[in-house]
């Protein structure tokens, strides 16, 4: 591995921060590294590795001798400043939705279809979140069995809407516990003891933003483009970790213990599923850990060559800083 | 409408305390009233419409000249004392599973097949609660396009274990609040920001009671032996009320359009599906309510002849309490 200048964009929210710890975990190999937020947050110290850095302005002239810029801004700023930065010389590995259904930009979950990387033109997408943890567990069951139709239901953590969504939560159960009102200001409604079926906006057909993603992102990263996916996608009171239940139907049978047996060698996932001792995945469980849990497999008792199971993955992490890290990885390799 | 004599058996529980406040929500016309309990509770004093009722201890002996019984006690208790109850000439209505597959007992949900009451040799079963919720928000639909397959997963509230399941929650935020390590009693881990895919015991094939709760008991409800559900239960941190996100495989096609003008003239369904306004079912909204909210209406992108639709309501209420009320209705009707 060659050392490299990386910049992170976005250093200050929860997955620029985040970000940064997995580069340290990870011990990725970087000469210098700058940490890029809005003019609100330059000028604030962060301390990494025993050093201070000093958070600057991120602008179009940010990212001289910048070889990878980690994007965890949202999308206006990185519509806005990627193109300066692939300009200026940079790799841009990037954590929004702006580029993910651009052709000419790869979508990568690396244990996945880490090859795509070698086509970028500049731009790299890390996928969203719920796509990431759904492609990871299913991935080798769709490499020995060809997914053609998915059903997922979501249950998404609140750190999701990044940290106002975590202070949110605890917000409204600490003053529901006083008896003093509830204010909902990152999300539509109260979030505490309550569930949301809307993540995003919903399009003409009834689907959110974010239900559509899965089908939208998960036809590029399987190859597929005939990929079906209903996906319902609900915000849940939980901090860090999304899960979901998903069925779906192959192209040929795998049975339950084939599926297990895939499951079990899979890269970046961890099977727990042992029904006997209450052992399956649970998000409180899957909370800063970068392997998604995958449990509760079985036949599909309404349909032939179809599966039903249950995952788990820190959002965060393995959806969206670790999986971006490991994007970065795979180019300096 | 006369006036009866009824007994709640398992007075002092979550569903049998909000049977008693149903009856008199509803003006049940009673004329006994007998509150019936463990051992442990008898001598205790409720208060109800201004009268003061002591809990008896239930035993063989209690129902004499007790016209319907609403049993909301332990599936042992139920087997043990039911039998009694109708050899003294009552009516059980039983909301325990102990009967619910017994092709002698009617299970009913008033509003989709109501007519069954008719058949009872004594004992007549109020379905699971998810199953219930499930049954009413779906009747319109099977009616105009009979259901072939479901695809559910349920989002659990905790008032599905009874008073001591709400307790639990309410323990560990508390806990948690203070830094005090977590205790799991009721259930099986901690479920205070967390989700746990089990409900009741698994089977062989990898499906909990619960889940397979709503193909054996939809099947006798809906008059479809060939109905197939595919469940995964969760139980996640909300009190009352149960959410699930349903796809339906239907014989013929309903569009979203038909769907919505069905349901909006379902009984016992409230149609909230206004994705413009944000307006959507959610937990917190159905809480205390009767009705069964039905919204996020929109045709499987994945599938012909599909639907997929989100639904919550009140489990100690529409999904217990009420539902057996209903049924006691139907009884003196």
């Amino acid at each position: 591995m060659k050392k490299v200048n990386i910049a992170i964009l976005g250093a200050t929210g929860a997955v620029g921060q985040e970000m940064l710890k997995v580069i340290g975990e990870r011990n990725f190999p970087f000469n210098e590294l700058k940490l890029l937020a809005s003019k609100k947050s330059a000028g604030e110290e962060v301390e990494f590795q025993g050093e201070k850095y000093i958070i600057e302005e991120a602008t179009e002239d940010s990212f001289k001798d910048i070889d990878i810029v980690l994007c965890a801004a949202e999308n206006h700023i990185s519509e806005a400043l990627s193109p300066a930065a692939v300009k200026a010389g940079a790799v841009v590995i990037d954590n929004s939705s702006a580029f993910r259904l651009n052709e000419d930009v790869p979508l990568i979950v690396p244990e996945v279809n880490g090859e795509d990387v070698k086509n970028h033109k500049g731009i790299i997408a890390n996928p969203n979140c719920s796509t990431i943890i759904a492609m990871t567990a299913l991935n080798e069951l769709n490499k020995y069995a060809k997914i053609n139709r998915m059903i997922v239901s979501t249950y998404q953590a609140v750190s999701g809407a990044g940290v106002n969504g975590i202070n949110e939560l605890n917000q409204q159960i600490e003053d529901l516990s006083k008896g003093n009102p509830v204010e909902a200001k990152t999300f539509q409604y109260q979030i505490a003891y309550n569930l949301i079926p809307q993540i995003g906006d919903f399009d003409d057909e009834g689907y959110s933003q974010e239900e559509m993603k899965m089908q939208n992102e998960g036809r590029r990263i399987f190859h597929n483009p005939d990929l079906k996916v209903n996906c319902t996608c609900v915000r849940v009171p939980v901090y860090r970790s999304h899960s979901e239940s998903i069925t779906i139907e192959t192209e040929k049978e795998i049975t339950p213990e084939k599926a297990k047996e895939l499951l079990a060698k899979s890269e970046g996932v961890k099977l727990i599923d042992d029904l006997a001792n209450k052992k399956y995945p649970m998000p409180l469980d899957t909370t800063d850990q970068d392997l998604i849990y995958v449990g509760r497999i079985r036949k599909d008792i309404t349909n032939d060559n179809s599966l039903s199971l249950w995952c788990c993955g820190d959002q965060v992490r393995k959806g969206a800083a670790t999986n971006a890290v490991q994007i970065a990885e795979l180019l300096i390799k």
